[in-house]
C-alpha cells in the first residue's frame, strides 16, 4: 500500500506547471510551493506536469529544479519527479559506477519490482544509456557478486501462484546441502534463487525451515555474520520473500547510528511511496518502537525533511 | 529477406477458413488445398484465419490439422501456422525436454531473434507453460552448457549500432587470453558473448582477427574439433555474427548424409521463411553448388516436400 496522498480534486497539469514556474521565479525559490504540488501527484500526474511544463515554458522541469534546488532535497525531488521506470534505470546505472553498497541497489530493483516492470527498466536503460543493464552489471562486478547479480537483473520470473510441492522439497534439500557444504555461490543455489517464481521460492524456503529446523537466512548467518557476500545473499533472499522487512532494515540502518545515509533513505522513500511504503512503515514502527515519520523528523531537517514527510504521508509529524 | 510469397489479392480470412474446412471434409483430405492457402499467408494473416476458423466452426484450426494430417507434414504445418512467438516458445519448451541437439535450438532462438522478440517469447512461455523459459533451461542443463545458455536466453541485448573501439580491443584481448589458456567456459568469456550488443561483439571479433591472426572460431577449433561444448560455443558465435551461415550449415547437415534430419530441416525453413530465408538460400547455393530447393526436393517427398518448397519460394523446383 502506498503512502502517497493525492487530493480528491487534482488541478489540471497546466495549472500545476504554471504554479511551479511561479515558485522558481524571482529572488528566492518557493520550496514549500514545490513540495505542496509534486509530493501529492502520482507518477502519471507528474508525467503530465513535466509535459505541460515543457509545452508551456520550453524547458525540462527536471533541469529547472536542478537550477533552483540543491543537496539532498534536490536529489530526492529529482528522483521523485522521474518516471518510476526511468528512475530505476537511473539508480541502477548510478550503482554500477559506485564502489560500495551499490550492489544492494541493483539487487533491490531486480528483486522487488514486478517481472514486467523490471523488463521496462531494462528497456529504459537501453534508451537512456545505449547499453544493456546486464552488460553494465556484468562488467562492473566480479566473483560471487557477479554470479548472483547478473541472473537477478536478467530474470523474467513467472508470477503465477502455482506451486510444485515436490520441486519445493527437492530444491530445499539442494539448498540445504550447498549451505551445509559452505558452497554459498554454488550454481545450483544461484539457479534456484534467480530463476524460480517468488511463490515457488517461498514454498521451497518453507520446506527448508520445516525440514532442517532453521530459516535459511539463519543458516547463512551462522558461518561468518560479517562476510560481505553472505550479507548480500541474505538481503537478496529477504528482498525476494519479505520486501517490507528488507526495506525496514534498510531504513533502520540509514537512520540509526552516527549520521544519516541520505542516499539510502531517499531511495527507499521515493521508490516505495507509491508502492508499498504503508506496509514498510508498519514494519518500521513494530521493529523500532517509533514511527518512521518520527525517526525521519529526528534525523533530517529543512525542505528535505518536509518533502520526505509529505511522501511518508505525515506532513505534520 | 523472406521467401514467403503472398498473393497480391489475399482473400478475406473467412473465405480461407471456409476453404480449409472444405479441404478437411469428406473421405480424403485435400492436402494441396491446405498448402495452397497456408503456405502463402504471412503471420498476421494466418492468425486472422485461425480466428475466423474458430468463430465460424467452433474449432481450433491447429486441432483440426492434427486430426487430418500426420508425420513430418503435420509437424511442419502446425509449426508454420502457430504465431512466430508462440512457435519459438513451443520449440524451446520441446528442446528443454529432449536429450541431444536441443541446446542448439534454444541457443538459436536466443541469438537470432531480436531482443524484443526474444522477450516476447519469454512472455509467451509464461502464458503457455506457467514457468519461465530460463528456469526450464537452467533446470534441464548442466555444466558449461548451462553457464552459456542461461544468460543467452535471459539477455536483452542493446541493438544500436554504437561501437566502443577501446572496449572492443580490450575485450578481444580478454577473449584471446582465455582461449589461449583453454578456459572456454570462463566467466569473462561468457560475459562478453552473452551481454554485449551484436554490433559491439562484431567489432570485438574483428579486433580479435586483426590482432591475433585467426578468426576466433578457428582458434576454438584448434584444440579438439569434436568437443561438444566447443562446437556449441562456435555455433553460438556464428549465430550471433553470421546467422545465415549458421543456418546454411544447419540445413546442410540436416540434408546431407544418410537420412534426413526432418526435425532440423522443418525448424529452419518454417522459422526463417518469413524472416531471412532468401539470404540463407543464397548461402546454401554458394556453399553446396546446388539450390536449396533442389536439395530439399531430392531428400523429401509428398506433401511435406510440396509444403517446404512452397515456403522456400520454389513451388516448381
Amino acid at each position: 500500500m502506498a503512502t502517497l496522498k493525492v487530493p480528491a480534486n487534482v488541478p489540471p497539469p497546466e495549472e500545476d506547471a504554471q504554479k511551479l514556474k511561479k515558485a522558481f521565479a524571482g529572488w528566492g525559490t518557493d520550496e514549500e510551493g514545490i513540495i505542496g504540488i509534486l509530493s501529492h501527484r502520482n507518477g502519471a500526474q507528474r508525467k503530465l506536469i513535466r509535459e505541460a511544463y515543457a509545452a508551456a515554458h520550453g524547458e525540462d522541469l527536471l533541469k529547472e529544479l536542478e537550477k533552483e534546488l540543491s543537496g539532498d532535497f534536490l536529489r530526492a525531488i529529482l528522483l521523485w519527479t522521474l518516471d518510476p521506470v526511468e528512475r530505476d534505470a537511473h539508480l541502477a546505472n548510478e550503482a554500477t559506477k559506485k564502489l560500495t553498497g551499490s550492489n544492494l541497489v541493483i539487487m533491490e530493483i531486480a528483486c522487488t519490482r514486478s517481472s514486467y516492470d523490471l523488463f521496462k527498466v531494462r528497456q529504459a536503460y537501453h534508451a537512456r544509456y545505449k547499453k544493456s543493464l546486464e552488460e553494465d552489471v556484468a562488467h562492473h562486478t566480479t566473483g560471487d557478486f557477479r554470479k548472483l547479480l547478473v541472473p537477478l537483473v536478467s530474470a523474467f520470473r513467472y508470477e503465477g501462484d502455482e506451486i510444485d510441492m515436490m520441486l519445493a522439497k527437492s530444491e530445499a534439500k539442494i539448498l540445504h546441502g550447498k549451505i551445509t557444504g559452505k558452497a554459498y555461490a554454488d550454481e545450483e543455489l544461484i539457479r534456484i534463487l534467480t530463476t524460480r517464481s517468488k511463490a515457488q521460492l517461498n514454498a521451497t524456503l518453507n520446506q527448508y525451515n520445516d525440514h532442517f529446523g532453521n530459516a535459511i537466512t539463519k543458516d547463512l548467518k551462522a558461518d561468518d555474520p560479517k562476510d560481505e557476500y553472505l550479507r548480500f545473499l541474505r538481503a537478496t533472499i529477504k528482498c525476494l520473500t519479505s520486501p517490507e522487512k528488507y526495506y525496514e532494515k534498510t531504513l533502520r540502518l540509514a537512520i540509526s547510528g552516527l549520521g544519516t545515509d541520505e542516499w539510502a533513505l531517499t531511495r527507499v522513500i521515493v521508490t516505495q511511496a507509491e508502492v508499498n511504503l504503508q506496509r514498510i512503515k508498519e514494519e518500521y514502527h513494530k521493529r523500532n518502537s517509533v514511527t518512521l515519520a518520527h525517526a525521519i523528523a529526528g534525523d533530517t531537517s529543512g525542505d528535505y525533511e518536509k518533502f520526505l514527510l509529505a511522501l511518508v504521508g505525515n506532513e505534520n509529524a
